[in-house]
Order: structure tokens, then C-alpha cells, then sequence
């Protein structure tokens, strides 16, 4: 088990991972901290798992859960007033905590509501996901969807603890590991990572590994993610570096309309913005085949080619404006590119470099 | 004109208030600041009121308009929901400012919407009540009604900018020129003002008041309440001061389902607060009698007594746990009492003072 304290800026929290960590809870919340726990976990999260979490927070208080319908379309403001309802019927005050147990849309949903009764009330994260404990709880970012689009609505607001039990973790579905495997390369690709724990032979392209290695990878995920986040809470400056992939890739996520998961569009965007940085002579051509090397290695890079065609990719790639790159003028793209494996480049002092949309079209066309 | 620069902890906006003050946005609005405005009111606002204000923010960039149902019933996530959807569909964006048009409710409406839409844009308030741009807009905190109670769900966000055009509050009904005079009443009482800028002859209970006149009293109401707020934003600790009359004014404000305004509602509470501070001999006589001079002086205590009865009063009181008192044991609620006149009550290093509910009880069967 580690531990380990998160802050962004000069709000911190404890982030306790391990092998059945939930069972070690009592250790890390004082028994009259919370006078009942509200959890809440969307219908996609197995039963057997939302119970279990339950169970142990039910050790330390009266303890109640929350269900809500799974899927992009309903995260939004009115499944929150609803869950929101839900738990002030329940008693819910000022020393409530929300515990959300599940994957990144729990966390939003939980984060957004738990955010908003009382102006805050304490939040949990439970994340059951791979991609959640690595990723999203690495993050204050908390939104829902709007029907013209995602996540644009919300605010930063920090958990009070995080507990990822990776026994869980490694009990999930192999590509559900891999989309968090995915986001796990790209921090080995964007940061100089010193005294990593594991090495490159520690992947696998199953992607079925043991808690105690499942440990490992979040811990590395903490370092590489908070070295960055800690100060740049609002990921707005340096925090940029880990929307790189997401150009290209969220584009392809679109194009595909839920054929690959958001990892895997990632990585083939990640892909493409290694070939594009070595066209514009800011990236050699090792450092190309690190990116291959490295995401063969987790799998990634399997069943692909994608089944959209570049066109469409293109189209989405031109008219979605919230990702990490700015729109300059007609011809260009900012995009998040790289000098050198952990080394981003930098332009006018920005992550975001203009790429002209005819290099860009061309790239996509060739294919991976 | 007065232009006073207020502070929340770090977080800074300059407040702009006197005659025809909408004229002059330019002087303090650079023109690429913002690239379109969004106003939003409830329907409580006349449209003249509305449409002058938006002309003058036309003259900067693009400005809509958009309006919801008034009444608390409608002060929902949901009503907010709406008003994002249509905001973005006209095409707003990071760099667009919402404008808040109207009294406390559309400045918690717009509030809440501005603060979550891309995760935070602008806010700017135009407050339209004499109540609004004395009180409400001091205060950073914005809420919206869950079905369970008021106020429930919301967060603290501050403006970029409040225009407070004291021609537009000159002309507004008396009775709500009177309800924004009863929180400025209740600073004379709480807060020790040296250099005072008018005299308590110059209150008067026709609550009819020259722009110019209006201006001195916002002036006054900033310095008291930022004197406490700008060190206590979130207005748990020195800042429940300003909840002074409000634990039996809310629940009289309640049992008298409408009948009258919050504030008059509030001034009721501070004679009884005042009363029951008396008899527990923390307040002399003279500063009892200094509530019913200055709250006559504003004609605030004219069409009373009240028609709810005493335990209906008592009723609320008892129910109600969401304003500024503690519930400490099943004889005693936690009230906010003062010593004398600009003399809080300190309890165990607290504003709340326990006081017997019999006590309670019997100053309110007593009545005014």
C-alpha cells in the first residue's frame, strides 16, 4: 500500500492505493469526520463492487446509495439535482461526504454535485477504473454535458481523500486497463521520468496485470502528473502538455463514434503528432519509433486501421474547438508537439505550435 | 460617481455606482475585454430597465438578451441549464461576459450559470434593486433552490465588474427601496462606522431617495460589509455578523408565507434579537430603544404586528436549520446577539450566543 499527499496548490488531500486499501479506510478518516456517506455510482459500475466499497464506509458512519443511468447524455446538471434530491432526503448536511465510486463519469457526476450542496460538501473518490485512478483523480476539473456539448459546464473542485483498491483494478476488463495504459505511455513520452520503477518490459499488450504492478503505475502516474499539476492547477499553461495526442486523437474519437476507447484514439493520436513533429524537423525519427515502440507494447496500436476515413477525421478535427489547441487563423492548428521524448516544444512561450492544416491532412491520409 | 475596488481574499472587481453610471462602462470595460455580452433577467425586471442597460453594453460588442421565469420556484439548476444552452447556441464562449440584470435573484441565477459555463466566465452585475447593489452584491456567494429548501446547491464566485446606476434604483417602488434600507439599518447597528457620511436624519420613512443620496448609502454599505468580508469570504466566522435579526426574521419571513418583504422580515428579528439580548442582560435599554428609533426612522416596523401567530414563528424557528444559528441541544439555539450598539456578542469565541428557546418563545408571545 502507499500513500501519498496530492496538492494542488494549497489544497491537499491523501491519494491511498494498494491491494484492498478500502479496508484500511478507518486509518485514514477520523470516525466523526463524516456523519453519513452518500455513495453514488453510475449503472455501469458492477454491483458486487459498489456494495463492497459501501460496506467498509458503512464501518465509519450510516452509509446510503445513490444509482444513476450510465452514459454521456446523462451527465448532465439535471441527473445531479436529482442525485442532489436524493441525498439532502436522505439526511444529507455540511458533514455529509459523497463518495464516488466508480469510473471518470462517476467522479464528474459526484465531483459537480458534491461541489454544489452547501456550496461543498466533502468528496470521496473511489475510483474503479485503471484510467480513473491514474487520470481523472489527478485532476479538479469537474463538468457535465450540455447538449451542444461535453463538459462544458463545471468548476475545480478538489476530493478530501481518494482510495483506489487496486485488487479492483486488476479485476477489470483488459481494455479498460489499456485505455489507462494509454494515458500511462503518454506520460512516459511527454516527461523526463527519473527513477521510474518499472521499465519498458513491465508492459504487456494483454494488459492484464497484478495490483502490485497496477501500485507501481499509479505512483509513477502521481509523480508525472503532479510535477506538472501542482502548480498549474486550472491546466491552462504547463498543464497543456497532457492534452498531447488529444488534437488528433479526439478528432478520431468522434470520427469513430464509440468504436475505440478514448486511450486508444489517443495513442493513434499521439502517433500523428510524433510524424508531424518530425516533418517540421522538431522530432527525430528514434524518437518517432519510440512513440510505435512503446504503444505496440501496451497493445495499443492493435486494430487499427481505424474504420473512418480521413476526411472525416479532418472534419471533426476543424470544428471541435475545446481540446487543448487554439485555432490561429484558417491555415494553422495549434498543436501540442515534441522536441524529443520529454520534451515538449515550446512556441512564443506556449505548448501549442501552429501546424499548417495541409500537413495535417496530409499525415492523417498516409495512415499510421 | 464613486468607484470602489473590492477584494475577496485575492480576488478583486471594481464597483462602479451613481447617476446614469451605465454611460461610462467604456471607461472601465476595455473594448477587446470581452467578445460578446450575454445579459440575463428574470422577468420581475421591467424591460425598459433591461433594454437600457444592454444598449450600453452593445456599444462594446454584440450583446443578447435573455430572460427566465421569476419566483423562487424557478431559481433551479434547471432554469440555469436553459439559460447555458442559450447562451451558447448564440455563440458564447471563454471570452464572453454574462451580464446579470436585475435584484439578488437574477444575481444568483446568472451567478451560478457565469460560474460554471467552460468551467467560469465572466460575470458582470447590474444590480436593478436598491437591495441588491447594497447587500447582495457584497457577497460572493451564489445559490439556486433545490425542492427540499432554499438556497441548497451553489458555490462562491465573484463578479469582474458591478454597475450599480443609482437613477434606476431612485425610481424603483419604495417598498423595495426599504428592504435594502433595513440591511443598512442592521449595519448601523452591528459594526462600529466612524466618519459616517449622513446622519439619521437623513433616513426617512417614505423610503423615497435622490440618486445622490442612494450613492452615500451604497458607499456606506461597502465599507461595512467589506470591512468583515474581505477577510472572511465564505462568511462563517466574523461574516455571520450580517446574519444578525436573521435567525427569527427568517423564520417570521417564512410563517408569513410572502406577506412581507426579507428585510422588513429582518428588522422584526433584530428588535426580538435585541430584546432577547436584553434580558439576558448582555444589552442595555437604550440600545434596545436605538433599533426601534432607527427602524421607525425608516418605516420599517410600520404594518405590524404581523398576522402569523407566535407558534407558527416558533414553528419555522425550530425547523429551519439553514441559516446563521447552531442547533446545541434540544433547550438552547445558537443566536447572533449583540453587547451594544456596534457590539457583537462573542460566546466561546463565536457570534453565536446559546439562548433558551423558552426564552425565545416568550419575547416573541410578547411581540414588538
Amino acid at each position: 500500500m502507499t500513500t501519498k499527499q496530492i496538492c494542488f496548490a494549497d489544497r491537499c488531500f491523501n491519494f491511498a492505493f494498494g491491494e484492498h486499501i478500502l479496508e484500511s479506510i478507518e486509518d485514514y478518516i477520523p470516525r466523526d469526520e463524516f456523519d453519513r456517506y452518500i455513495v453514488i455510482s453510475d449503472s455501469g459500475v458492477p454491483d458486487s463492487i459498489v456494495h463492497h466499497a459501501a460496506e467498509y464506509f458503512g464501518k465509519l458512519a450510516p452509509v446510503h446509495i445513490l444509482r444513476f443511468q450510465g452514459g454521456e447524455e446523462y451527465k448532465t446538471l439535471s441527473t445531479v439535482t436529482d442525485l442532489q434530491e436524493q441525498a439532502i432526503a436522505l439526511g444529507a448536511n455540511r458533514r455529509t461526504a459523497i463518495v464516488a465510486v466508480g469510473g471518470g463519469l462517476t467522479g464528474n457526476v459526484a465531483g459537480v454535485a458534491a461541489g454544489m450542496m452547501f456550496r461543498g460538501i466533502a468528496l470521496i473518490h473511489v475510483p474503479t477504473t485503471f484510467l480513473a485512478a491514474s487520470d481523472s483523480v489527478l485532476s479538479i476539473k469537474q463538468a457535465v454535458n450540455l447538449t451542444s456539448g461535453k463538459n462544458l459546464v463545471g468548476f475545480y473542485y478538489p476530493p478530501r481523500f481518494v482510495f483506489a483498491d487496486t485488487r479492483i483494478l486488476s479485476e477489470s476488463p483488459p481494455r479498460q486497463v489499456k485505455a489507462g495504459m494509454c494515458e500511462l505511455v503518454k506520460n512516459m513520452l511527454i516527461l523526463e521520468n527519473d527513477n521510474l520503477e518499472f521499465t519498458e518490459d513491465d508492459l504487456n499488450s494483454t494488459n492484464v496485470y497484478s495490483p502490485k504492478q497496477l501500485e507501481t503505475f499509479i505512483n509513477f502516474c502521481i509523480s508525472a502528473k503532479m510535477s506538472v499539476l501542482s502548480e498549474d492547477i486550472y491546466e491552462k499553461k504547463k498543464g497543456l502538455i497532457f492534452e498531447y495526442g488529444h488534437t488528433i486523437g479526439h478528432a478520431i474519437e468522434l470520427a469513430e463514434q464509440g468504436g475505440i476507447t478514448h486511450g486508444e484514439a489517443i495513442a493513434v493520436g499521439m502517433i500523428y503528432a510524433a510524424k508531424i513533429a518530425n516533418r517540421m524537423n522538431l522530432l527525430s525519427e528514434h524518437d518517432v519509433s519510440a512513440h510505435y515502440w512503446l504503444l505496440n507494447k501496451i497493445g495499443a496500436l492493435q486494430d487499427i486501421p481505424l474504420k473512418s476515413d480521413p476526411d472525416s477525421i479532418f472534419h471533426y478535427l476543424n470544428h471541435d474547438n475545446k481540446r487543448g489547441y487554439l485555432k490561429l487563423d484558417e491555415d494553422n492548428l495549434g498543436m501540442i508537439l515534441l522536441n524529443g521524448v520529454g520534451k515538449p516544444a515550446v512556441y512564443n512561450q506556449s505548448l501549442l505550435t501552429p501546424v499548417r492544416k495541409t500537413l495535417i491532412k496530409e499525415v492523417i491520409r498516409e495512415g499510421l
